[in-house]
């Protein structure tokens, strides 16, 4: 039987890469804030919600059925405000735990973001973002965000943490890099130290799907000669191969 | 001059035992939404706004001229609901970290919970209760909180970490353990194991009033024989020396 695959805030940029990639291999149920736009966003031939994160009537009813959510939904701003993030981000993050463990959902791959960790850099910057540093994060350390969006996604992944622990449920917290599409950021030494491409990003959320997880905190990036975050757990638990490397585009 | 101590929650238990040992050594202003009760919770003597958490002007205002913050306010119920613990302990943190730091607060000394780590103990106990177990959290692993009471303040810690990365304020994440006066609980392992005694609770507030910190997240427990808590960060930072034991009470 083809899984069946929630994926909230589908309208996305990540929403783009995964379907772009994975389309065709799951049994997709888009939800996203916005109708679809019919562009080249690949949200065509699967099932589509129009309804905000906010709205838990409508996210219960979308989870019906569902073997796993991807949970990208929420306000994408690094420099979001406090109101927006802590309705949408924390609390929508918790409509969406709360309503998968009520439907028996086996999974939750929550998308968390680099941010959560974003003030490891700023006493290190820009050397931590070169090949001659040995610094490295590998999802062990305690956040230090950068903004209230990190904070709302250090929150996030403490709330599938919970759920995980009290009901058992799979949960992968992504800390996703800097997603671009075709080629990384040129003249941005941070953006290529994390740049995920559109390809591997689609082939992480492929292994999040497929593998049997217990609870993970996993950076979502390329193979960068640049990276200071370990990707050896996402290769360890996961099976992530990565094909790109920043290094290739712009070295 | 005389230090000047905002306390929020003035009126709780640990807001007495913090105003019985220290009522004297301090300039305090009290806040709580409670009226006193003029019982014997020391709350005489002392400047006292009856204002709610979630009423920010009132914050803003209680904050004038003072140096150091300790923020207990919030809903103290290990079992409240998601909707309680979003508003009162994560939004109302957030509250009082933004008002301090527009206020030029040195300080702020927030009351975390023991909580935030509860499924640590899950598949350990009751031997982690024991002084047969080696079993030590020392404030250096990922929350595991064991209800949305402890979700709450594992993001106030990390809205702790936030402001001070990003504003240099001074913050200590209290992880407060089984507060009972006189003696430890009866027949209750976890709590003789994690019992703080009402004069090494004031003692260890007043450790944080007084020392030089960056940001620390510190057990607040007393010197039992059971603990699976360290204190050895408590003592190494802020020079906490417990006089009390659960195992003189009840071995």
């Amino acid at each position: 039987m083809v899984t069946s695959v929630l994926l909230t805030g589908a309208a996305g940029r990540v929403g783009s890469a995964i379907l772009g990639g994975l389309g065709q291999d799951y049994d997709w149920r888009l939800i996203d804030r916005e109708p679809p736009t019919g562009k080249d966003n690949h949200q065509s031939d699967h099932e589509y919600v129009v309804a905000d994160i906010t709205d838990k009537d409508a996210i219960r009813e979308a989870m019906e059925d569902v073997d796993v959510v991807i949970h990208l939904a929420g306000d994408p701003r690094p420099e979001a405000g406090w109101d927006s993030v802590i309705t949408n981000n924390i609390d929508g993050t918790h409509t969406v735990f709360e309503a998968a463990i009520d439907a028996g959902v086996e999974k939750v791959i929550f998308a968390s973001s680099n941010h959560v960790v974003g003030h490891y850099e700023t006493e290190r910057k820009p050397d931590i973002y070169r090949t001659s540093s040995d610094f490295q994060l590998d999802g062990t350390e305690l956040p230090r965000p950068s903004n209230r969006y990190g904070i709302s996604k250090a929150t996030g992944e403490i709330i599938g943490r919970f759920f995980h622990d009290e009901y058992d449920i799979g949960v992968v917290c992504l800390r996703i890099g800097n997603l671009t599409k075709d080629h990384p950021p040129i003249d941005y030494e941070r953006g290529q130290a994390m740049w995920l491409s559109y390809r591997d990003c689609a082939h992480l959320f492929d292994c999040c799907i497929t593998s049997d997880v217990d609870y993970e905190i996993i950076y979502g990036i390329s193979d960068n000669d640049r990276k200071y975050y370990s990707i050896d757990r996402a290769h360890e638990v996961l099976g992530y191969d990565p094909q790109d490397n920043s290094a290739d585009y712009t070295d």
